[in-house]
């Protein structure tokens, strides 16, 4: 019988988001993602190369899934947008957690050329939304793209300090559902034309 | 000649400021804060009890020092408010650190009751501007708190995010002023009544 190759990286990569997403990429050891995952640690580096090149593949591979499930397109309704973020954070907490690792490190951020495209690339479908009188043309589309993700990146970014202010727990499924509904509301108000 | 004791208790506060913005309740060691400081590790230990116990004083010394800083009355300017909220992140770059470094601990949230409760006035004080009409009635006041806190703290929470977003670094002072200017702005149409 083959060796599942697919299954094992699967099974490694699987375990290394979990004790990234935990502990940071300085909080964790190879032995432990390999533990997890029951695999042993040789073939994790043979996979993945060292613990930096596997924290990278970690982070690139989440904001990978974040940018298929999400696009922005001029025409599309900028509430939906940052509403379906929103979702993507509530059902992949590993990202608000390793974005604020990578934040915390103060190390240069993972594969910043392609990430600053990516962020062009919504910015001009922005652009394209304010001259097309969609979004109101006064607002700096970067400052204003960096505004919605915290519209929806927040609330999973300090979940101890949502449930303080609201009083309501972030496993409160009708809780999450108002959430949702307020950062949809607050990004269509923020960005309508006067 | 006296010991300085008021002196030597506020060093040892800001060397645990910087090692707990740094590193993090568990990163942090009561050896390093102490070498930090030059004082040896027992004065530590007498001013302030054990690591948890220190870690709370310089959370909940850095949320009054906001608190004082930055008030809600109910004819303030909500925009002005969240200026005022970014400029404090920004000259005590500690507290957003601060505050990740709990919300990634799942410890629960240092002193809650009290901390809730200030919010809780924080809510008053919208609702009455609600009230008045100064603010839109429609909104959820604790959840517009919360996006004005993330308006505000965002950008000092992710730098890494806003510099590969804008391009620009968090260094760059005019780079700061057109943020602080964004939120201000953004506060006020998010809230203005319709």
């Amino acid at each position: 019988m083959a060796w599942d190759t697919e299954g094992t990286r699967r099974r490694l990569k699987e375990a290394a988001t979990a004790e990234f997403a935990e502990h940071g990429l300085a909080g964790t050891t190879m032995t432990r993602i390999a533990a997890r995952a029951g695999i042993n640690k040789e073939r994790l580096y043979s996979y993945y190369g060292d613990k930096t090149a596997l924290w990278e593949v970690v982070l690139a591979d989440e904001l990978d899934l974040l940018a298929a499930a999400v696009t922005l397109d001029p025409g599309d309704d900028i509430g939906e947008f940052v509403g379906l973020t929103y979702d993507f954070h509530a059902e992949h907490p590993a990202l608000a957690r390793l974005l604020q690792w990578e934040g915390l490190s103060r190390q240069p951020p993972v594969r910043a050329a392609e990430r600053a495209e990516h962020y062009r690339e919504k910015i001009a479908a922005i652009t394209r939304a304010q001259e097309e009188g969609r979004l109101d043309p006064s607002l700096a589309p970067g400052h204003l793209l960096f505004t919605f993700i915290a519209l929806a990146a927040w609330w999973h970014t300090v979940p101890q300090l949502a449930e303080l202010v609201t009083g309501a727990s972030s496993d409160d499924e009708a809780e999450s559902r108002r959430r949702r509904a307020f950062v949809v509301d607050a990004a269509r108000r923020l960005a309508a034309p006067r």
